[in-house]
């Protein structure tokens, strides 16, 4: 579908970089987050032709890749970015794993040298087809003004299938993704050059049609009277899947679990409450113990996320039969859901979380007590990005299941300094919700200049800096990995002590309004002034080490 | 030559951690700059038992690789880093570009997961051997215990090779590098398991002998009475080799450039002054315009960093004959420029710079006059990390060449975010020197948290950060790559107001004093008083539009 906002007059004379934006509209894709550098100077300059699309500026090219891993997820459109050469891709690479793990749409953008210029082997050549392989499940170097139309319009459906589908066989086993990472190469001369037209958007695919015997299949070892358990990842995680699963749930016993980190599950009060998983595998294997059937939606069979010693790595109970539905990754799942709650569940309805009674906690903050005064204080139809990693393993998934509605994105890929970013993109995608980070100390680190882009496009996002002053996680992981500690040495490699972070001072530096919290009663203070005005907030929620404290 | 500080009771006793951390300090490695996770556990504990080792917290990894970087210039001999499988790699792979083009020797140690733990897919699981493979000379994984003290010490060799002598060949003629990335993987359950042993150091490979018949071809191409010009990078820049290029000139009336952004140049009052080549192509063209003969010496042939519509990327004039010299990469390039000079300026001096007359500019801060500031109360033997960009590429080259004699640190693979991790590595490296970085305000928003590991090291870095509230250097390139701009869209994403960026409160939030200077005098105040004082600083020096007015 055209929309021939572009008169004929100005395609004839369109440049390879003009040609590009003009695809990426006409496919949908009106928003890319950037850090450009000469290279892509044409596609910056092309901007002033096309007001319907929207250039972000960001000042690292992970707050962009993670910006635009936040507006997919929330938008199920994909965002595009625009990175300089293979160093700029360097840079965005961590938060394009995240992505590529979370099933995003992304259209990442890389700039190169001109064509006729990659043999000499200028200071910036570096080998971008082969670090950008790793992360991207479709990807190609455009050659010529003749090509840039048709493989824009190539990379917004490949970004808008399914991964196996775009090429990518390791996750074929997850069902229910809605996108992959989609890598355009632009030389700078396809760019500047004239003669080049926009194509017109590709057709997206139509899922994949679910046989009644997949359905029967599965509905079977539900009705075996075995332990089954539902592990809902991906799509399955919306409140259409939700209410479906619930629904299972009732009818036939089965226990219903959430991947820990997803890539967006709707939660709160109205919402079938679904538990994660744990983070620690020894958990896990208690949470899944006694399993006869498996039955995978939307995820893959879970994994330590790390090895330890003397521990297998595999958490599926080894008596366990696992199923894979719908069994496709190309399948609509939260359909194929409800065909099941049908069959295994008629008339039953979902059972909804109760919206929890307001306790406002007092006292020194700490990692017992803060998620509480988020969870009291989270407005309506909020978006929560959760990077809190070990400040809200114990207590946020509690807390937040009693509260308002909201959409909760998470860590998809264990890569750190996803939070701001993500958080940036998910407001630039729903601009008239409010947006609430949950950031850890270490994590913020990576990516902090996020806020200024928030700053800049004067987003509606509060974030919690939950400041422990400690690699908290990688302390714990010390001690599970067997490692011997005996001196200061290695602590030294896990304190962010000397000197403190101030995180007040680092945001008042990006132009955002930022205070400091002690208390649980600063922080609801905080917190609900923060959320009730426009525009971004930085909250230093200053934990302290005692969670006996708490009152 | 082993140390034998370990006794054998210890090494009967080690894991891979220990036998890695055993084998870099025997092979001279006692600096690693880390950003660890959970599969680098083992190794953090490791430190424990070896007080030698400096293990310095960086809370980035492009800070890691950059201060890596900075060490390896500085002492000639390899830093390790300390990154956390894919993810961190990436985000350290910038800075490993820029050390790639510096030939820096580097030991480059990602951690990964268990061997048994890959095949699962588990979320930080990704290809880091080729992204890896993209920025380093040697990429090895160790397989086991039995290998990793071997494979350590591979490394260490690796990273003082020249790079094609560790099997890269793209830099075949740049000659006089020092080193290489020799990148090691080392999976967390190598780490952890018992039974490895340090290996001894290998061997540094001796220099590649220079021949009579090479040192008279160039001496000849001197001789000859054409235009020729000697072209210096790499060892050349130093002392040694710059008393020995100056010689030379004298004697022939050759001319001498060196490279615009060096790996290490000693330059200032007592040094032989070379005028870099110009940072823009057509300039270059004018410097080595009429050339007959081009001897480069440790550098490569010029191409332009950038292609540009209509213009040759090619800089070496058509009509000159190129001659490398002494034409290995493995050939002690000081020495045979020595021998060179003996042979064509026998009984010659160098010319050597004059320490110019420290004249104070007044007047509002501004491109002009800012490096006039800096040239003039430059401490002795210091060391400068110059990414100040456009803010110093027309003034800082002349400043400096009559400042106190220091040396000169550049932006080699001009990929952005080096000069705070450089200076960091650098004060590790020379703790008794000052180090002074000079910083653009874009560049220095990809790896500010460079200040953080500053202040928790007590390093004596002052930065100067150039505030000119743009990519000021990508305006300059939109018009040169012919690109037209109409309209505000396209403004935007070079501007960086709206909000500003406030680097006092910035750095003071990662616990180094601050202070902001808007005209000469401020910065002359601000910058005597912070090199006064041990410990790091930073001056925000902010530029006026209008080098006008300059007093």
């Amino acid at each position: 579908m055209r929309t021939h906002w572009i008169s004929e007059e100005i395609v004839t004379e369109m440049n390879g970089a003009r040609a590009l934006l003009a695809t990426l509209l006409d496919s949908g894709v009106n928003v890319f987050f950037a850090n450009p550098g000469t290279s892509e100077m044409q596609l910056v300059a092309a901007l002033d032709a096309f007001e319907q699309m929207h250039g972000v500026l960001c000042l690292f090219e992970g707050v962009a890749t993670g910006a635009a891993d936040g507006y997919g997820r929330m938008t199920g459109r994909p965002a595009a970015t625009l990175l300089h050469l293979g160093p700029g891709l360097g840079n965005g690479m961590a938060n394009l794993h995240n992505a590529r793990r979370a099933g995003t749409p992304l259209v990442n953008i890389v700039g190169d040298h001109a064509t006729y210029h990659k043999h000499l082997d200028a200071p910036l050549e570096s080998d971008i087809d082969s670090m950008a392989g790793t992360v991207s499940a479709w990807l190609r170097r455009s050659p010529s003004v003749a090509e840039i139309g048709r493989d824009t319009a190539a990379a917004v459906q490949a970004a808008l299938s399914a991964p196996d589908a775009a090429g990518e066989s390791r996750d074929e086993s997850r069902t229910g993704t809605s996108g992959s990472v989609a890598t355009l190469i632009v030389p700078a001369d396809v760019s500047w050059s004239p003669g080049a037209r926009p194509s017109a958007p590709a057709q997206p695919d139509t899922p994949a049609p679910v046989g009644a015997e997949v359905i029967d299949a599965v509905a079977a070892a539900f009705r075996s009277g075995e332990p089954t358990v539902l592990l809902l990842g991906g799509a399955a995680l919306s409140e259409a899947g939700l209410r479906a699963a619930s629904r299972i749930e009732q009818a036939t016993g089965a226990r219903v679990f959430a991947e820990l980190w997803p890539t967006r599950q709707r939660q709160g009060a109205g919402v079938p409450a679904v538990p994660p998983l744990a983070y620690r595998a020894e958990d896990i294997r208690t949470q899944l113990h006694g399993t006869k059937n498996l039955v995978l939606a939307g995820t893959r069979e879970p994994v330590s996320s790390f090895a330890y010693p003397g521990q297998a790595s595999e958490l599926t109970p080894p008596e366990a039969r696992v199923l894979r539905f719908p069994g496709r990754v190309d399948a609509d799942l939260v359909a194929a859901l409800d065909r099941l709650a049908d069959v295994l569940a008629p008339g039953v309805e979902p059972v909804l979380a109760p919206r929890a009674a307001r306790n406002l906690p007092s006292g020194g903050l700490n990692v017992a007590n803060w998620a509480q005064v988020i969870g009291a204080l989270l407005p309506e139809d909020a978006i929560v990005c959760d990077e809190s990693i070990t400040s809200g393993l114990a207590t946020l998934p509690a807390a937040l299941v009693g509260a308002a509605a909201h959409d909760l994105l998470g860590l998809t890929g264990l890569s750190v300094g996803q939070g701001l970013p993500l958080a940036t993109g998910a407001a630039i995608a729903c601009p008239r919700r409010p947006v609430v980070c949950l950031e850890a100390d270490g994590s913020a680190m990576y990516t902090l200049s996020a806020l200024w882009t928030q700053a800049r496009e004067h987003l509606d996002v509060t974030t919690v800096l939950l400041n422990n002053r400690s690699y908290a996680i990688l302390r714990a992981e010390l001690d599970r990995v067997g490692a011997t500690t005996t001196g200061l040495a290695s602590a030294r490699l896990l304190d962010l002590t000397g000197p403190d972070l101030d995180f007040v001072a680092l945001a008042t530096g990006m132009g955002v309004p930022a205070t400091r919290a002690t208390t649980a009663g600063q922080l609801a203070e905080q917190f609900a002034a923060a959320v009730a005005e426009p525009g971004p907030h930085l909250i230093e929620a200053v934990l302290g080490a005692d969670p006996g404290a708490a009152a």
